[in-house]
């Protein structure tokens, strides 16, 4: 009977909800602002109010919705607690009970942004139907999101698929966990601007330095790729080291998660076209096994609209 | 009805079979020679003889099998194929098919060493009834079996849990894949053995250098270790570095796997009273995320017989 979800996707400055009914249709509120400063109670209220206004405009009664998803900017257990979410200043916070305060005969689901944009890609998107599949978000970090035998994986703990922590190497920075050489710290925006930014000063003839007026601060991952286009010295050895290091990290989640599909997504994949060639021709060198098939890179298909989707599937899919 | 399970484990020198019933009580057949010099269509051939006795003796017929599992010393699909097995000198050779000759109506399983071994624990053993759990082997080289949801996760192609080969590091040599960094190149018993043979001349008073009447080529993982009860200090420096990357292994499976529980098994394990205190301190020192609860680590409990009664265990966990 009750064949409606609600997705939650709790951004840095807004949030967005939809209603998601069983043919897959959604219907998306009005997004309100996130106002993290005010704490996390008041966020959740909010989006309490969010989800009523919703369930009203639609004649819906909250019975019958199957369960409330919610994505967050962070790192959660996976079942009720956000651990840490930086962004939004959220630190150990149990998200069930306060939502239970709220809707206490609904079910409540949790999981991280890179999880959640995984469900909706495997619900509407780019990885459809597959059984094993691992999506990897490259944006102001590397995140996952990790399907096996077609549900979301997350582990004991909730932290399975925090690929951006895979240590692959050693790096000339530390990582913000601690520890040096994550892959984050290579393939992620971040990682390849501190890269440019490190090579700017023996770098006078490239085009990064007209492109931002010889300001390191300026350098953006655009930036980069669009130098790289035009053959730009520099841009190629940025790139050639943030290719070499996804072909790393490619190979040891082959290694450990041997998934049908990679999907790569976040602002970093919108440069996709430039280098999957490259990136295709360093996996297949780096193979720790010849004959055994891999699987396919594909791009993330979806836009803005899918963390709020694949957060509502997260009650058809953990 | 048909309640018994036969595991063959095929190792490089002997064959070893049992049955198991549904009480899990084991017979084991006599061990048969390998011979893998006279190719595998001989050995299979024995393999199906000794089954047949075995069935024989136990005055079973075919029919009351539910299965065949097979435990193999190298690389499978998981299904039917074995991608390569050095020490036996298999490549690309389908045993289903094989077995089919001989089974026409029975179910083959097949998986690697580690994989089987990680079955026989989670049945019977030190990891039992954990809903996941990633077994690593410390071997000749390093193996991997991961549990996902209590069943045997093989991947795709049958290359999950291929461990051994996450690359994690520079090394100052190249791993059999081709590849350089891999966990195997840092936490086998030939790569302590490596480690040392590099340290030995600069180490002249080393009791390594006496234990082994000063020829490289007599050192053992057993040796070090024993050295490293004495305080050697050579041998201190060996067991340092292993202890430190098996702890960045443990890190990033944590970060991808975030098991229950994680269980050391193979021939270095058997050091694990001597390291296992400094190899907590080093995990915990790495965690990526304090506040997330991480798998415990425990030894493996189950000997030699370990690899038939796992690989019996196929077709309950397949």
């Amino acid at each position: 009977m009750s064949r409606f979800y609600i997705g939650v996707d709790i951004g840095g400055t807004e949030v967005k909800t939809a209603l998601v009914d069983e043919n897959d249709k959604a219907i998306f509120a009005k997004n309100i602002p996130t106002e993290s400063e005010k704490g996390y109670k008041y966020t959740i209220n909010m989006i309490a109010k969010q989800v009523n206004e919703l369930l009203e405009l639609n004649k819906l009664s909250i019975s019958s919705i199957n369960s409330i998803g919610i994505g967050i900017p962070g790192l959660t257990d996976g079942k009720s607690k956000v651990y840490k979410a930086p962004n939004i200043s959220w630190i150990d916070i149990d998200i069930s009970k306060e939502m239970d305060r709220h809707f206490p005969n609904t079910k409540v689901y949790i999981a991280n942004d890179a999880c959640v944009a995984a469900l909706a890609e495997h619900h509407f998107g780019a990885i459809k139907g597959a059984r094993n599949a691992v999506m990897i978000t490259l944006g102001t970090g590397v995140g996952g999101g990790v399907i096996i035998n077609e549900k979301l994986y997350t582990g004991n703990s909730g932290i399975a698929s925090e690929i951006g922590h895979l240590i692959v190497g050693e790096n000339f920075y530390n990582c913000n966990c601690g520890n040096n050489g994550c892959l984050e710290t290579y393939c992620s925006a971040t990682a390849i601007i501190k890269h440019a930014q490190r090579l700017f000063v023996d770098s006078p003839c490239s085009k990064i330095i007209d492109m931002t007026d010889s300001r390191p601060e300026k350098i953006t991952a655009k930036i980069i790729f669009d130098a790289y286009k035009e053959n730009d010295l520099m841009a190629k050895i940025i790139v050639k080291r943030f290719v070499t290091y996804l072909s790393i990290g490619i190979i040891n989640l082959i290694n450990v998660y041997d998934p049908e599909v990679f999907i790569l997504g976040g602002g970093v994949s919108k440069a996709y076209d430039l280098f999957i060639d490259e990136l295709e021709k360093e996996v297949n060198d780096r193979l720790s096994f010849k004959n055994a098939p891999r699987g396919k890179i594909v791009r993330a298909k979806l836009g803005n609209d899918a963390g709020a989707i694949g957060a509502a599937m997260l009650g058809l899919y953990m």
